[in-house]
């Protein structure tokens, strides 16, 4: 990380245009903010599954911020530019009742951790995932007053968890209050598209943002850019795809998790939670047609790289 | 492609399994398929629009086959290798009234024809895309006695779109009824996931294919492998990428299509007919979170050295 820089440890729960800004920025400023893990550190290394049974949700998904960015005005997109991440060694990976894609399928507590470096995640001695962090909240306050649930991603951003958000990327956010009152949090180590099970290799990092306007961009919801630089290595020994297909593309979605479940215990010998965990955090969720009435496609892609 | 293998010639529309095979395979056999394109030759290089809006329905999306593979059995996954193609030099990529992810807003039939060779596509004298052939179309026929439409994708194949599916990979189809009664059709010389527009560039082109069987595999819709060599090589200049979010998929995948089009006219100047259709030739859709209800994120992901 780039020494001398400001550093954000202020956080708060949910979005409010009413919150006090923590500092002021001006744009072409970098910051940096020590982001807490998804738990507000109730969970720690030596953490087990009865820790994350007994969660304090009102402290969960902490964000670093606000920041106030002079001159944003609403119409404006706030560019973030994400320049570094310093690793912070450990992860956890949990199935927190009622939460993820399949909740009714697994209805009880699960956690595991990880230990990860800057290259690679130690899932399991035979699983090792390329290290991809990324920040899975980042956004602006809405211009509706009020607290807002940190949980649903919105149009100025929040809980995007964009797995591609990573070192290099650049992020746009439609401002819809002025100062824009930007936050960050909930960094991830690595994980699938879809974050199917409701949690990557969730931990916690400090994080490096450069903060610049486009006035007047008028975006409609949060776009981005991916440098060749921040994509996947892990295309180099091909994919394993299941397949979901209907009318609904959750229920699709939904499909083909479950016979990704299946392959991972066919093949692999994981067990449900650990094949589930698997997919949250390595297959990436594609919609490979949604033209072809009254069925769309959905696609779960496992990269065969991650194996021993 | 490998001289002397037996070509089926014979094509047939929709998914019936009453029809007669044209044709019987051993586990092991390797087949030659002279596939149409989807306008069933309705459309030439020479074809104007007019041609497409006089489209005639009951002529489209031509599948090859059916082929008897001898001892499949309901409950068996036929395994369908991918060999090669050999392309046919030239494709189409129209807007069909009332067809696609945007049909309200794209009410006028629109075609745009496109020279290829083995390599790129010529989408226009400044965008390339690479040549990734596949058969848009590829299945098994249903235990359901009848006809069935060809559009949708069930869960034995058929038009699934899966733009992976090309030289090199592997498609594991559901058998239900004995000897599977193979077709394939629909080649298109490439796609973005999603085929948003409705097609992708439309092509004739002859398909090599190897099959075989899984005895009792029981799958509960295709599954398919992608090797490294069959990754599309248009990642070395990064993406970028638009984002729907909301509690529907189907609506936040319109959205991310809607912010791609805008996108495509105000960096590179493409009238919104051609945006459209390049999306559906190029721009990948992601399902990028799952989970954080109520609303979802479908980001849209377009590679940036396609432009010259």
């Amino acid at each position: 990380m780039t020494p001398h820089i400001h550093t954000i440890h202020h956080h708060h729960f949910g979005w409010d245009n009413s919150l006090t800004p923590d500092t002021h920025a001006a744009p072409g400023d970098t910051l940096a903010f020590t982001v807490q893990d998804a738990s507000g550190g109730q969970l720690t290394e030596h953490s087990s599954v009865a820790d994350l049974a007994a969660f304090d949700f009102s402290r969960t998904n902490p964000v670093n911020g606000p920041v106030y960015i002079d001159g944003a005005e609403p119409g404006d997109a706030l560019k973030v530019e994400v320049l570094d991440f310093q690793e912070g060694g450990w992860g956890w990976t949990g199935l927190i009742p009622g939460f993820g894609l399949l909740a009714d399928e697994f209805p009880d507590p699960w956690l595991h951790l990880s230990r990860y470096d800057r290259e690679a995640v130690q899932f399991t001695p035979e699983i090792r995932l390329p290290t991809r962090p990324f920040t899975g909240t980042i956004g602006v306050a809405p211009a509706e007053p009020g607290l807002h649930s940190v949980v649903p991603p919105r149009r100025v951003g929040g809980n995007l968890d964009i797995r591609d958000l990573t070192r290099g990327s650049t992020l746009y956010l439609p401002v819809e209050v002025p100062g824009a009152l930007f936050s960050v949090g909930d960094t991830h180590a690595c994980q699938g598209d879809g974050e199917v099970c409701g949690t990557a290799v969730e931990t916690a990092m400090t994080v490096q943002l450069r903060f610049s306007l486009i006035k007047g961009a008028n975006f409609s919801a949060p776009r981005f850019e991916v440098p060749a630089s921040g994509l996947a290595p892990v295309d180099q020994q091909g994919y394993y795809a299941t397949t979901g297909i209907g009318p609904d593309l959750y229920r699709a979605a939904q499909d083909a998790i479950r016979a990704m479940i299946d392959h991972l215990g066919r093949e692999y010998r994981l067990d449900p939670p650990l094949a589930y965990a698997l997919c949250s955090v390595a297959v990436d969720l594609k919609i490979s047609e949604i033209v072809d009435a009254p069925n769309w496609l959905v696609s779960a892609y496992l990269p065969r790289s991650i194996f021993r």
